[in-house]
């Protein structure tokens, strides 16, 4: 196994695989990076069992600068391989299996040499497509992932929590995704053609976190999927997930559709003053404030015995409805504004117990819900 | 006490003196920042007992837009004080005691209430300036702790070896500045005019380091001393500390006269050698790099019986002497170059198992002297 190539492109393809290495790896040699060099390309792969990627650089695009010399494969501890490759200041770098599994990375100026394992001691991960597949474009997808993504549980008591709903209705060529930590709620609806089947998956937050980051700069992305797994498909990665197992809870109930009260305001302003409203924090780092809508006035409120208290009223367009009074999650709100990403919030309430609503007035297709924390005074 | 003041003016007063305040407070009132308010100013103090900040905010300077409409003074917590008055949007903050120790701080638009401390329950704090003082430029001062503080201890088990020692020889007007952990020292001497008496102080890291911060864009600098004291003034501020007790280490005799090796090269490459040098690490954390002068090159190598092994030749000028061979840890040689932060590092050995010196080739100032780690192979 002898090649060369731009240390450039090398180190990008390097990053972006190790996003799927474990800090803790289940496996030792899964804290590795396979290298696998054939005629055509090398290969890289990373993974953490339940979540892989394989990168692959090919002989004929010329931007690699890649000279295959001979072939073989070998797995190299990543975050030393990244780290060596990063610190390599000339264009091109070269790697060469020296001797078992010692491998040498040089370039005309600096000489490593580091100890691999051998690429069979490396876990067989199964990489072949799923039948069911579409493409989409990727600031869509990244737009529904990043409005949703907030509301996943991250306790693992109920796994199925942890990951983004993804239900399609072929019938309705309908896209819902939702994620709950049954305090709060995101629900995302899009129109999505050319999906030949329905699907109901449920894809680690972890695996689309890493996603949105190596979509950047992408145009659109294949996603091809079945019961078990999910594949994304762009550029020269493939990124494969294990789907969350459970049956996601059935949430479209929950949503209300009558009103008692509601208003509109800057995004930015009720951002700003739920930060103030959150100086004062009570012991479990939790900071509740409350919202009360009295003769027209909207104000946001918190008090704690032992620090002091806060009062700031809201500047509000459109506020309809009744006098209420409810406390919340200063963190959960805020979350939500900020994943909505619009300049006006539209927020509606129920009542003082039940969960209320916030939606961005120029777009329909995405909602938060929060429940309110009970208060004692 | 009622005052209002710019809310600029207020805020970085207030994140300025909170940096005297310690994060385990000794005593909880100097968790606090005690605001005293008289007629002709409001004046901040902060302190964790040994260093302490006095900030005064004059009604005279109409930058400060400080109205005053009755006296008193009040300790608030630094945490809550800093944040609120970070968090208000308006240019013109408003504080009011309202009733026992209850501080109401607010804008046209929020309204914070926050429970102080009485201002009786705080320390009493020295702040009379000691006889002996002199004037440096503030670029001047900040120079010298920069090219020294790297070599202070971070152990408390010699604690005078937590600071760094100014030795001021009347008779020369020579001003020694020295700081070592007892693997590496780092000795600067200037030339200094307008001090009255000889004196051999050391101060804490800690405070130096806060104070470079202060000083930033300073002119010049007011310090005065004496055995237990020191103060720096300047503009509207006063920063005092309790001085190191136990005598500073005698250290002329450990700086080698005569070299048996030396060479020069550009601090930027030994730097990035130094780092890919560092790659593999102990399990300590501590990266031993071996550097060997042989038939007029030199060689930074680093092996590691279980990961793998770096060889790299560095680019050297003005290569005089014997062939040696010398290990050393690579983060005291990294501390010492960025300290130095001079283009081209003059590096000289009087002996494999001798401290080696670093220096900057063009300025006489300033040397570091770095212990060699006996090595096994």
């Amino acid at each position: 196994m002898i090649f060369q190539i731009s240390r450039n492109v090398f180190y990008k393809a390097l990053s972006n695989v190790s996003r799927a290495i474990a800090i803790n790896s289940p496996l030792p040699q899964l804290s590795g990076i396979k290298i696998n060099v054939s005629n055509e390309s090398v290969i890289l792969t990373a993974s953490d069992n339940d979540f892989s990627i394989e990168h692959t650089i090919d002989v004929t695009d010329e931007q690699n600068k890649l000279v295959i010399n001979s072939t073989g494969s070998i797995v190299i501890d990543a975050k030393y391989l990244v780290d060596i490759v990063r610190k390599l200041e000339t264009d091109i770098v070269r790697v060469e299996l020296v001797d078992g599994s010692l491998v040498k990375i040089y370039d005309s100026k600096s000489d490593f040499q580091i100890n691999g394992l051998r690429a069979n001691q490396y876990p067989l991960i199964d990489f072949s497509e799923p039948e069911l597949s579409f493409e989409m474009r990727a600031d869509e997808f990244i737009k529904i992932v990043s409005q949703t993504i907030i509301a996943t549980s991250d306790k693992e008591t109920r796994p199925v929590l942890t990951g983004v709903n993804f239900n399609y209705h072929s019938d309705h060529q309908e896209l819902v995704v939702i994620a709950t930590d049954s305090y709060r709620l995101a629900h995302k609806k899009v129109h999505l053609e050319g999906v030949d089947d329905s699907f109901n998956i449920t894809i680690p937050r972890k695996v689309l976190n890493e996603l949105t980051k190596l979509l950047e700069s992408e145009k659109a992305v294949k996603i091809a999927l079945n019961e078990k797994k999910i594949q994304f498909i762009f550029d020269d990665s493939l990124i494969q997930s294990r789907l969350l197992d459970g049956s996601f809870p059935e949430t479209k109930r929950l949503i209300p559709t009558n009103f008692m009260s509601e208003f509109t305001m800057s995004t930015r302003e009720l951002l700003s003053a739920l930060d103030r409203a959150s100086t004062y924090k009570q012991e479990s780092g939790i900071s509740t404030v409350k919202l009360s809508i009295d003769n027209n006035t909207v104000t946001l409120s918190n008090a704690s015995q032992e620090i002091g208290s806060f009062k700031e009223p809201l500047q509000v367009n459109n506020q309809k409805g009744d006098p209420l009074k409810i406390s919340f999650s200063a963190r959960y709100v805020s979350d939500a504004l900020r994943s909505l990403s619009s300049s006006d919030v539209n927020i509606r309430f129920e009542g003082e117990m039940r969960p209320f609503v916030l939606k961005d007035p120029l777009d329909e297709s995405i909602l938060h819900l929060v429940l309110p924390v009970r208060s004692y005074d």
